[in-house]
C-alpha cells in the first residue's frame, strides 16, 4: 500500500495512466494543478506523484518540466503512457451549439469541430474532465473529454475519436523524494537537467557531443529558460540507458564538467520497453577493459 | 494606418507591447487566444498580428511555437520585449483572503504569495487582465495583474514588482502572411522549423552542425513533438543573421537537404539590436571570394 | 603521342605502372628522383610525368606530396595502381652472400631475409632497379628487385614474391600543368591541399566537419610540416567526388573560408573505380533542389 | 653512465642533438639506420637510442613513426629539438662543379644551388656526414652538410646557412623499452598510435573528438598505411598532457574502445616546455570533483 497523488479532478487522464500502475489498496488522490500534485510528495503527503510530463491534453508538460528542473529536488522513477483519445460526450442527443473542453484538446480537434459544428461556441475548461462535469451538471450542452470522464460523469458519448491526429499518446512520469534509485532493467531511461552559462549554441552543441562520444543516445530533449532574463538556459535532457551505465555515467561527469550545473532527474525503466541502441563498444565490459588497459599502460607494463 | 490583432484581452502585456510599435492612428483587436489571434492574419481580418513567444507570463508559448511551425504558413516579421511587472491590485484596501490571477503569474510569484499571503484562495483565471476584470466587478478580494491592467479598471495597487524573479521580460512576435522580407538591418534573427525524420539525438547534433560549420549562431531551440506519436520531433531554431546573409542561406540549404522538412519563420530586426557574432571568415565577402576561387578552380585557370 | 616523364632509372615499378596507361606510340623518359621528373613537366620537356604516391617500395611518397603541395604548381589528370612484388635475384645460381637493394625494399623483405639469408651482406641502393643492374654487371652477388627489372637485365629469378607483406601496391600519379580538368565519370577522386594558420587540432577538426557535413569522404589525409618551424601544417586530403561535384565544391569553399590557403591538386578517376558513397543527400539533384527552394524563400514566395 | 644509440655515421645532425643531452661518461654509438639504431634497444645492447622523428633532413621521419607504430614495443623518454643548418663545404677553395649530399639536404638547399651553382653535378650520398667524409678523402669536389660534419672533418666552410628555409629544426626522440613512465612535468607530451578499422574519413573524425571532448590538445597527426593494402591506416598522434592527466587517460579509455587497437608511445616533457593549454575545465581537480558528485547521485544522496 502506498499513497499516490496525481494531476486532478478525477476522470483526468493521468488517474487513467495511475490505475494502471497501482493496485486497489493503494491510495490514489486528486490535485489541482502539477505544482500542488508534486508538492504534495515534497512534503510528505504522499510517497508519489504522477504527471504528464509530454503531448498532454492537459497542457501541463512546460509546468512538469520546470518544476523538475528547478523546483525542489523530486526524481523520476517509472513512467507510463496512454493513447490520447477523445470523446465527444452530452448528457443526451441534444443540438452541440456549445462544446466546453480545455484550451489544448480543443486544438488538438479543431479541425473535427470545425467540419462538424463550425457554429459551436467553444468554452474553455481548465481540464477535460471539469468540462465533463460541467455538462453533467447542466451547465454546457456538451463536451470534448476523454472516454473515462464520460464514464465516471455517466454521459453519452456522441462520437468517439474525435482528435485529429490519430495513435496520439501521453507520458506521464511518476515522481518521489531522492532516495534509492531502480535497479537496472536493461531497458531505462536517464532524465537529467544541463543548465548552460552563456553563450547557447555551441553550449548545446558541445553537450550533446558529451553523450554521443560515449555512444549514448538521446530520446528527449528541451530547451527551457532558467528564469529572469531570456538568455540563460537550461536543457532537458533523457537518455538512453541507466545512471549505472559506465557510458552513461562518464557522459554525466563531461556534463558536469563543462556546464554551470547538472541536476540528475533519475533513472527508471522505459514504458515501452525498447532497449538502448548504443554503438561505439559502449558497454561496460568495454569501459572494464579501457580501464584495466589504462592501468596496465600507466604502470609501464604494456603500451 | 495598419490593422492589428493582439492576444487580448484588454490591458495583456501583449496589448503593452503592441503599443510600443504602433501609432494613433493604428487599430488594434483583441483576440481571445493566439491561435484566433494568428487566424485574423490568415484570413485576412488584419495585416499584422502581435503573440508572446517566449517566457510570457500568458503560458501561451507552446501555443504559439505550434502554430507557427505547423499551423498554415505566417511569417514573424518584427519583434519587441517588455519587461514583466506583477502587481497585487484589489478595489480598496482590504484583507487578502483572495489572489485571481493567471496560473503562470502565479508561479512567478509563489514566493511573495507564501510570505506575505500564505492562506489566500488562488483563484485561477484564464488571462492576469481577466483577473483584474473580475476584480474590478467585485467578483474577487484581489489579483496579481500588470500594472497597465491596473490603471485600465482603475484599481488600487497594493504592492508593485511582487515577481519572484526581478528583470523577467516577454518577447512577443509580430507576424503577416508570407510575402515580402524585411531589408537587412546589421542586427537580424533568423527563425525557422527543422522536421526531422527518424532518429532524434543524432539528427540534433547534426542540424546544429550545419550552422556552426557555416559560422552561424543560435539564440533560441526547442524541440516539439509534430503530432501523433511521441517520436517524431520539430525544432524551432532562432539564428543570429538574415536570410539573405550567405552564411545563413547556405546553412538552410544544407537543413533542406538533411532534414524531412525545413519551414522559414522570417528574418527580422532583434529588438535588443545585438548584431551576430559570426567567426569563421563567414561575412558575405569571405563567400564570395571563396566562389569565385572555385570558378577559377574549375575553369582549369588557378589551383 | 605523348612525352611522358617517369621515375627512372628504367626497370622501377613506376616505369611498370607507366607501361600499362600508355600506348606504344608514346614517349616514355626516365628521370634521376620525383622532383626532376616532375620538372621536366613543369619546365615543357614532357606533357605527363607518372610519379609514386603511396606506399612505394621507392621511398619517394614525402617527397612526391611535398612536391605537389608547395613546389610549383602541377595538378593530378589520373592514377594508377600495380602490385608490389619483389624477386630475390642474381646471376645464376651462387651462393647468396650479399643483397642489394634500395632501403624501403629491404625493410620490406625483413623478415624474409632473416629467415633465409641472415648473414646476407646488405648492400643500400638508390632504387631496386639500380641494384639489379648492379648485379647484372657483376658489382654484387644478388640484388632484391622486380620482376620487371629481372627480366630487363636477364637476371635468374632464385625466389619470387620474397616480400613480407602479401597483396601491398603501390599508387601512382600522373600529373601535367594546370589546365583542362578530367571530365567525371563517376567514380572520382579530388586531391587538395589545406594549409592551417595556427593551432594544430582544433583546425584539423574544423577541415575535416567542412567534408562530412557536405556528406563528403575521405580517403587519404596526410599531415605534413610546410617548412621552417615545426609548428605550421598542411593537410594533404583525397577527397571522394570531382570538383564539378555542388557537394565537393562547397566543401572546397568551406576550406577556403577557413584555411589560411587551399591548392587544388586535381580531380580525376580512381584507379579502382569506386564510386562515392556519399549520404546525406548530397547529390547534384539536391543541392539544385535546395538552392530553389532558398531563392523562393528569399523573395517571399515560399516560407 | 648509461650506453645509446643513434642514427649515424659520425657527425649526423643526430650526433648534435644527442651530445646535448648526454654527458662526457655516456657511451655513444652510431648505427648505420633507423631501424638498427632501435634495434640496439630492442635487443640490450643499449639502454636508449635517439632517433630523428620530424622534419629531419636525413629523411628517415617515416622509418622512425612506423618502428615506434608497428616494431617491437618502444617508448619515447624524452624529446630534444636541434636547429637545422646547412654549410657548402670542400677541402680548399675549388671550383665547385661537384656537390656532394643527401637528396634531403638537396632539395633543402634547391633554390641555393639553382641560383650559385646551376651546373654543379649532384653526388646523392647516404646521409650527409657520408658526403663531408667522402669529400675529405677526395673522392668528390664539395659537399653540402652540417656544422657538426665540417668541423669533424676538418672541411673549409665556403657559405654557411644555405639551406633555403630559415629557422628550421629537427625533433628527436629518445626511446627505451617499456617500462617506468616519466614524471609530471607540467609540459608533458603525449604519443600515440590509433589503428583504425575500416572507414577512414568518419574514424578520424571520431579520433579528433575523443580528444577535443576532453580538452586535450593535439601537436602532431600522421595517418600511415599499416601495410598490405592501401586501405588500412593508423594515425600517429601527439597530444599536450600526461598519461597520468586524468584528461588523457581518459581520452586514451575512448579511443581503446573505438579503434581495433591502440598503442601507448610514452609520456615525456615537451623540448620547448609550453605547458598544456587546455580548457573545458578538464584538469585533474575537475575530473575529481565530477567523479564524487556521479558517486553521491548513484548513492542517491544528491541529484
Amino acid at each position: 500500500m502506498a499513497r499516490y497523488a496525481f494531476l486532478g479532478p478525477q476522470g483526468t487522464f493521468t488517474e487513467v495512466a495511475l490505475e494502471g500502475i497501482t493496485s486497489s489498496e493503494d491510495v490514489r488522490i486528486p490535485y489541482a494543478n502539477v505544482t500542488a500534485t508534486l508538492d504534495a510528495v515534497r512534503n510528505g503527503e504522499v510517497e508519489f506523484a504522477l504527471v504528464p510530463i509530454e503531448n498532454s491534453v492537459e497542457g501541463v508538460v512546460a509546468r512538469t518540466l520546470d518544476e523538475l528542473a528547478i523546483g525542489d529536488p523530486l526524481v523520476i522513477v517509472a513512467e507510463t503512457t496512454i493513447p490520447v483519445n477523445f470523446a465527444l460526450v452530452a448528457r443526451e442527443n441534444v443540438e452541440i451549439t456549445q462544446i466546453a473542453t480545455h484550451p489544448h484538446a480543443e486544438s488538438q480537434c479543431r479541425k473535427y469541430i470545425a467540419q462538424k459544428y463550425p457554429h459551436a461556441e467553444i468554452i474553455p475548461m481548465p481540464s477535460t474532465a471539469a468540462a465533463a462535469e460541467a455538462v453533467a451538471r447542466g451547465e454546457y450542452r456538451a463536451a470534448i473529454t476523454s472516454p473515462s470522464a464520460a464514464s465516471r460523469y455517466d454521459l453519452l458519448v456522441i462520437e468517439d475519436e474525435v482528435g485529429d491526429a490519430k495513435g496520439a499518446e501521453t507520458r506521464f512520469v511518476l515522481v518521489s523524494r531522492p532516495g534509492k534509485i531502480p535497479k537496472r532493467s536493461g531497458y531505462d531511461r536517464t532524465s537529467l537537467v544541463a543548465f548552460i552559462g552563456a553563450d547557447h549554441a555551441g553550449a548545446l552543441l558541445e553537450v550533446l557531443t558529451e553523450f554521443s562520444v560515449r555512444g549514448v543516445n538521446l530520446t528527449f530533449i528541451q530547451s527551457r529558460p532558467t528564469g529572469a532574463g531570456l538568455g540563460d538556459y537550461h536543457f532537458i535532457i533523457d537518455a538512453e540507458g541507466h545512471v549505472n551505465d559506465e557510458r552513461v555515467g562518464e557522459a554525466l561527469m563531461g556534463l558536469r564538467r563543462i556546464c554551470a550545473d547538472v541536476r540528475f532527474l533519475g533513472s527508471y525503466p522505459r514504458a515501452d520497453k525498447i532497449a538502448p541502441t548504443t554503438n561505439r563498444n559502449a558497454h561496460d565490459e568495454n569501459f572494464a577493459e579501457a580501464s584495466e588497459w589504462l592501468n596496465s599502460v600507466r604502470s609501464g607494463k604494456k603500451i
